[in-house]
């Protein structure tokens, strides 16, 4: 490994033309790279909060640190289309570093076009806008910053659970409003405790969300692939469903704890949802492609779904028209959850760390993996 | 006790006026009673939910059940002025149900004309919209139905908080109107995780929050007169704070959780605000009258409260133009956290046990108690 790292840029092309597809995050110590970070506008709000890194402005935090190595970092929010900034840096950059926040689609168009990209940092998690299949091919690294979501996400998931079953939105509107209609809202708010909440998966995000439910006196439920150690499964407190279809009309609350993978895309369908109790809550912070789109807008109109709740849409930034901007019981954000201050500082770090250790020729904390050597990590395949 | 509430209605009014103040609850058993309850009305929405008991139509469940039993039972939402029907009910009432929700005000002057009223029951919790002391010296029995709405309330308030410290509505409002700026929304938003968490009373509503609060690892501070077991201190893991004023800036988040009394009226006024650290966090689902409205909606305009929540408000319905409905960073609903279904479904119960119990001339359980022979409640004093 360290070897490989070591090909010098003279001997790059001959590489990768000749040796195997895991040869393009090559390295040379000290030679300087070309960094080109995408992420969200801050504008006005950029100067409004100094450790809002997350956003162009901030850059996360680390364009002292690279220019004082040699580096040469291009931040940007442009990335659409064949003129964008993106686009024209492409050819000789040699790390890109996205959010899911404001995906830069990294297609297999894109990454042909790349003949010196070496790494993909995903700053934040969830890679599913780059084709993993084309980076794993081209042998280039996609690593994310594990770990730096997982609280803001979570705590978010039960924000919106909350928001859903207590009916908060008609009151707000009506405090706004000048209304005072106690039974607009009472008619249909109930309390969390007592109700059965499901979980489609139970990664970190999944158990974390399960660990502040508890107190709440639920009977939670989780669908996954694998079943927790039993000892974490009952401090945890919840129950193992070994059928996602079995689960679901057992639910009052259902939250999507899943990546989006060709087994998860759309998987939840008219079909599916049928299969939920009717009044269901669905909170879905996952990724939009999970679910059928007008499937869910049609379910919140009939009411089969009673509310439907959470921060991932597709395509992102979400069309103006796109349905759930309008359907009604939505409690919709754009994607926020992992990008609260807290999260940015967290993922701005863990940036940082990675392409320090890429620079040494070091390798990354295993679980960052996503691509590592022509392989995607068992999440994804 | 029991000779005494067996006093016939031939003998009333030699005992009113001429024995002790504590003898206005007397009663015969099987005589017929005239219950008056003010809820407020469910119209349209009354019909939607067959648990939502808490509203005029609803009538609690109970109409059914005091009917066959000889009881003439009103109910209405019509509550304010001389003509209303609850004044015009007024003077042969023996029973008076009202709601924090869509508060009757019983005051000394209505206490005056209610001459057979001989208990005053809330549905629900908190009863100073009744003039306690002029209860008292009548000799009216006052109870709540202490324990239906801890758990309703202490969810809300862990709503509220998460919607303040995560900035739930202006992403909201972004995705109803078509727009998609993460700026806008990341450059407040925080995790909860961290942060420290004070509550103003650690009385049921408040331990319940704080057990709630747990899992989500902040830094968990108490006010109150007296310190917790410190056996429950320890499993709840909040530190108790013997001074309001030295818990005050120590706070990211300060939830109230005191009942309304002549201590706490208006004490978070503008120098009490003052105290409290730059961007703090108000949650307030107590009564509104414990903060000074002018000078919360100027600390919202200022940016010292960098959001305030809450359903309670002074007076009640909020008229229109409240400064509260407008102010920045609120996050306001009608009075609604504990009037959830499940929490109506409670306080009728509670109702209808202690009427069953008052018919049967048989004491109420001792906690429901707010003014029982001539004496206020601890928490009232």
């Amino acid at each position: 490994m360290a070897m490989k790292r070591a090909a010098s840029s003279a001997v790059r092309s001959l590489l990768s033309s000749t040796a195997s597809t895991f040869c393009r995050n090559i390295h040379v110590p000290g030679e300087s790279k070309k960094i080109v970070g995408v992420f969200y506008k801050g504008n006005e709000y950029a100067k409004l909060n100094p450790n809002f890194v997350g956003c162009v402005e901030g850059a996360l935090g680390i364009r002292e640190w690279l220019e004082s190595q040699g580096h040469q970092y291009i931040v940007t929010d442009d990335k659409e289309g064949p003129d964008s900034e993106l686009e024209r840096n492409l050819s000789d950059a040699h790390v890109i570093i996205s959010t899911p926040f404001h995906p830069a689609y990294v297609t297999a168009e894109r990454i042909k076009k790349a003949k010196n990209l070496e790494l993909l940092l995903t700053a934040g998690i969830g890679s599913d806008h780059i084709d993993l299949k084309a980076a794993a091919a081209a042998g280039i690294t996609v690593a994310e910053v594990t770990g730096s979501n997982v609280v803001s996400v979570a705590e978010d998931e039960l924000l919106r659970i909350l928001i859903l079953i207590r009916n908060f939105l008609p009151g707000y509107h009506q405090a706004v409003n000048g209304e005072w209609n106690v039974a607009g809202i009472a008619h249909r708010a109930y309390d969390l405790e007592g109700k059965t909440v499901g979980t489609v998966g139970a990664g970190r995000i999944g158990k974390l969300l399960l660990q502040r439910l508890k107190p709440f006196n639920c009977n939670l439920l989780y669908f996954d692939r694998l079943r927790m150690d039993p000892e974490l499964e009952k401090e945890i407190g919840a129950k193992f469903e070994e059928e996602l279809d079995a689960m679901l009309p057992k639910c009052d609350v259902i939250v999507i704890n899943t990546p989006l993978t060709e087994q998860t895309r759309g998987l939840f369908d008219k079909e599916k949802i049928s299969k939920c109790k009717k009044g269901v809550l669905i909170v879905n912070n996952a990724r939009g492609a999970i679910m059928d789109t007008q499937a869910v807008a049609d379910a919140c109109s009939n009411g089969h779904v009673a509310g439907y709740s959470g921060d991932v849409w597709f395509p992102q930034p979400a069309p103006k028209d796109h349905p759930w901007r309008s359907m009604p019981n939505h409690a919709m954000t754009p994607h926020i959850s992992g990008t609260t201050i807290d999260a940015q500082l967290r993922y701005a770090a863990g940036v940082k760390d990675m392409l320090d250790r890429h620079f040494r020729g070091e390798d990354f904390p295993e679980q960052n993996y996503i691509v590592k050597e022509g392989q995607l990590a068992s999440q994804y395949r």
